[in-house]
Order: C-alpha cells, then structure tokens, then sequence
C-alpha cells in the first residue's frame, strides 16, 4: 500500500486485495489437513508435512509458503514453524484450539453471504433468504454454538471478574440468546451463589445445558425456550447478559427488547452488555468496526454499534446510567447498564 | 497479528483471515457500483453516495466505511475520500483505470478455483476440470486479454527501455502468448524498425490486432496462431518476449518450450522473460511469492520460479548466460538470456 513516503500509485493494494480471498481458503485448508498440528508434533520440511497431511509435497509447500507470507507460520532454511498464536490457537492439542470456529465462521449462511455483498449493500441489509441469521429456530445457531465455544472460553471468565468483581453474594442471572451458554455458566463457576437462566432456541439449549453440566454448574442451571422478543423472562433478575446479541437488530427492535429487559430486573439490576463497539468515527478499532459488514450482509437490520448509540438506546429503554469498559485482551467491550 | 513486544497470544489474525475474503467482494462490490468513480465525482456522504449509486445510505455506509478499514478510502468527519492508489486505479474516469481486471481475477477459473485449494494441496495441481487455465483455446485468455490490458500498460512500456535502450537498430521480435499483446506493441512504438510476431490463440489474436491497430503498429504486427509448443516459430529472432508465461508449466515443459525458442533465435539474440520471481526462500517479496499459489490453484503443474530455477532452465536449453534486472515501480522481474 502507498506510504505517504513514496507518493508513486501501485496497483499492489489492488492485487492484494482481488486475491484476498485466498487466505481465508488457506487457513481453512491448513486446519482441515492438520498443517498447523503437523508442523507441532515436529514435522517441518514440506516432505515430512506431505507424509503426515496425506498431501502432495508441492502443494504442501506451496500452501506453507503462503502462511508464512499471511504471518501463520515461520520459515528457516526452509523448515516451517508455529508463530506463538497458531502454536495456541490452530495446533489440536492446545486447549485453546480454535479450528472448529471455521465450521461457524465459514458456513454458507456467514461466509456465504459476502457473495451478495453488492445486493446487501444496495438493499441496506442481508441478501439472504429469510431474514438470515435472525430467522426463527435458525440451525446456524447450534453451529455457533458448538463451534465457536472455544473462541468465547477466555472472555467469559473475564465477564464475571468485571460485572461481579467481589462474587460474595446471591445473583439471579438471565442470560439471553446463551448459545454456547459459557457466558451464563462463567458466573456460575465465578461465584457459587449464583443462579442462571439461560434462554435461547430449544436445540441451542441442549448445547447449553451440556456445557453447564461439563462445568459443574447444572444444578444452578435453568433453561427457558423460545425468542428473547416472545418469552416471558420472569422477574427479579440482578443480571442481565445481552452477549453479541444486539448488533443483529436496528435501534427501535433493541430499545423494545431493552424495556423488557429493564422490566426484568430487579431494583438495583444491572445489563451487561457484550459487544463489538467501533468509536464514533465507525472505523477504528479496526476488527470492531469491520463487524458492520458482517451484520450488513447477514442480518436484515443489524449493526456494530459506538457506545453513544448504545447509550441512547439503554436511557431510551429507562436506564439510569450506562458504562464502558474495556475487556482486554479480547477485542470486544462490555457496556454496563444500571436500572 | 502478535508483534514481539506484546507476546500475548490473540486469536485476532485468525478472523481476520477467515474474514478476508470479504474483503475481495468488497472491493468487487465498490467497483460494480461506481463507488469510487462516485467519490472522486465529489459525492463525499454516505447519504449522496448512496443516490449516484443507487444503493442503500446503510449498505454504503457500511461499505465505505469497510474500505476505509482496507486503506482503499479516507473518511474525515464523515465524509470519504479516495487515497491516491484508488483516485489513480479505481476511479473511471481515470487514464489507468483497472477495474476491468476483476473480470479476469475474479473470474470462476481464476477465483473459483481457490474454492478447491485442498484438493489442489492434496494433487500438488489444480483441481479444476481440463487442467485450469492452461487447458487449449480456453476462452478465458480472451477475457484475460481483454481485462488485463490496463494492469499491462506501465510494464509494457518499460520493458522496451530494458531490453532495446538504444532503439535504433532492426529487431525482429517474437511474442509468445501475446494475449493484449501490449508488450510486442511496447517494442514497436519505442523502435520504429521493431517488427513483431505475435503468437497466441486465435480468438485471443483478434484482440491483440485490435491494439496494434489502436496503436499505429499494425503494418508491423503479424500473427502466428496456435499453441507455442506446436506451432513453428520461424528463425531469425533477434528477441523472444515470454511475459507472464513460463509460470503456467513444470521445469522439464518450460526446457522444451525455451529449446525451442533457442533454435527460433539469430546469433546474438536474447529470450526476454518477465515473471514474478520470489527469492531462493520462496516467502518473499510477498507478492511474487504467493504467485504460487494461484498457479497450484489454477494450473497443473505451474510455479512462481526463482531466478537460480530460471537460470538453470536457461541453461539447460542452451543459452549462455542470464540475468536478472528489476522493474521498477513494478513487483514483476525480468531475465534477459543469451543464445
């Protein structure tokens, strides 16, 4: 790309870009032949990588070569290694594997609606049939639910030190469109008095409950079944967890959402809100703001939102008062949001 | 992507890798609907944009706001500019204009095939019917001279500097795989004595001789019809022109091929190659690097090769000496071979 050091025009951005595609389908076939697992139990030239991934030695080079360009991987006389992130992130034996969020992240409903990137732009919303990923009892839902748990293991220990920092007394918790559930079952493994509703699609529950059961926590682990828009939530709640669930909505469907969220707390309640939050200028950070598009062409009306939106949408609702905080490492932010 | 100083591990490379290829359609979306021709007309709002587009405020919003992220647009206090890559390559009205070439990159052969790279790793070739790209008269080579000319135009003129600086001689000139033939036009408008051959397939011919014509070089331009390896070149050459060819074929194929084009050369004449040559470790520069794989994707057996690789087919097919010059502001280099 042009530095404002050499102000002569290339069309290498171009390029790049036009070829952009590729990577995406490298770093599934890594993962689908176990590269990035290979190249960990030891196996560095591209002829030891061919024997063990079942696959031809030039195309093994050829594909190693490319992830070392794409930053993957590493190359030195000619024997390839693990950068730190794909040793944690992409080699099977790591417990932070994250090799089967392609199965969410590269499904055709998500992957599969860039296709119709210029129909999603023209129309301001997804080209897909059926409202996307927001139509009822949609199966993506248990997809994500299965496969992007791992992605969500860190954030969600870190939710309950930030929301309920002394973890000392009793919560009744809802948390809303739990998917994987990990968010709700993180507070219950936080703090032992804590009690959990976890509401989503009756399939998506199932996930859910295992997950809790897994963690110990199914004893204090109820399920209500059904659309966060139609099922009535009960009352008395201390916390409410709107987890990566706003941004599939326009403003008006989430400030009726949030009145009823409001109405299910108790005095003192608190949302806790979970979010890819671009700032104002709507470009920065960029992984937040770049999830616009993500909701663009997946969702009919759906958005990554700045905190000042949220706000809005919160005091509209009747919050008093509504905070940002960071959750680092991750690259998401948490909106807290009082009654 | 992880940096030595922050020896965090982040799981923010792998999405955004598997979000990459939104990035291809995006830049393909922009270009469809005029969004930077649109710009640089001086619609700078997302809500002026979206009228000479024809599109959705949101969708362009999202979009524009997307290819900011990309470094593709600026945006300052809501309102979008093009950078000096995009006001130069993507807008219309501009003299180099490249927007046509998504038709060639982004064609089903070209694009498609990344959507078969497993297998293509697994073959060590491409997994396309009827060897991808290289297959006979395939007509996407009418599409690629058609789409690529303007991608063409700066090397095709600073080829002729390289390889005829004086231009004052007789040359007779062969170029093989022609296609927009703007390299053998090149030669022509620099050397007024320059007589060019030109070979290809015969559909692709027609566009060639529609350049030369456009060009005022026609009463110099002759046409050879037919595949490299088949037809008879004829003898006498003072330079062979092989632009963006040898790449597409295994070593032993390309020995034949340059064999041949030993034989076609006059004492003293030179084979002038133009490729995208990776260093001996094959990861760099980046871009002609990871040529290679869109040769795995799209051909059976073709290759990004080294210039020592280079050389040594040279050698092998008898020419005595070779050497490597760059082309500057260009990524591709050029070997010039003795016979």
């Amino acid at each position: 790309m042009s530095t404002p050091a050499s102000q002569q025009p290339s069309p290498q951005l171009f390029f790049q870009t036009m070829n952009a595609h590729q990577r995406t389908e490298a770093l599934k076939t890594a993962i689908e032949l176990e590269v990035f697992t290979a190249i960990g139990e030891g196996n560095t030239t591209a002829a030891d990588l061919a024997k063990r991934c079942n696959a031809s030695e030039k195309g093994i080079r050829v594909l190693c070569d490319f992830l070392t360009i794409m930053e993957m991987l590493t190359k030195q006389n000619g024997r390839y290694g693990l950068t730190l992130d794909s040793s944690v992130f992409l080699d099977k034996r790591s417990p932070a594997y994250l090799g089967t969020a392609t199965e969410f992240l590269g499904s055709p409903l998500l992957a599969g609606s860039a296709k119709f990137m210029t129909e999603a732009v023209q129309k301001g919303g997804t080209a897909m049939q059926d409202d996307g990923t927001v139509a009822p009892d949609n199966p993506v839902w248990v997809t994500f639910a299965r496969a992007m748990a791992p992605l969500m293991s860190l954030p969600s220990q870190l939710l309950p030190k930030l929301a309920d920092p002394k973890a000392d007394g009793k919560l009744k918790i809802l948390d809303i469109a739990a998917g994987h559930g990990l968010f709700g079952i993180g507070f219950a493994q936080h703090n032992p008095q804590a009690e959990i509703t976890a509401l989503d699609w009756k399939a998506v529950l199932e996930v859910a409950k295992e997950n809790a059961q897994k963690a110990g926590v199914a004893n204090r682990y109820n399920t209500l079944e059904g659309s966060a828009f139609d099922v009535d939530f009960g009352t008395g709640y201390d916390l409410v967890l709107l987890t990566n669930f706003l941004h599939h909505f326009d403003p008006p469907t989430c400030e009726t959402l949030l009145r009823k969220v409001h109405a299910a707390l108790a005095d003192g309640g608190r949302a806790v809100t979970l979010e890819f939050i671009p700032n104002d200028d709507r470009v920065t950070p960029p992984d937040s703001a770049s999830f616009s598009m993500v909701m663009l062409l997946s969702t009919p009306s759906g958005d990554a939102y700045t905190f000042a939106e949220l706000e809005k949408m919160f005091a509209n609702a009747g919050f008093s008062r509504s905070t940002l905080h960071p959750l680092p490492p991750t690259m998401q932010q948490v909106v807290i949001s009082e009654k």
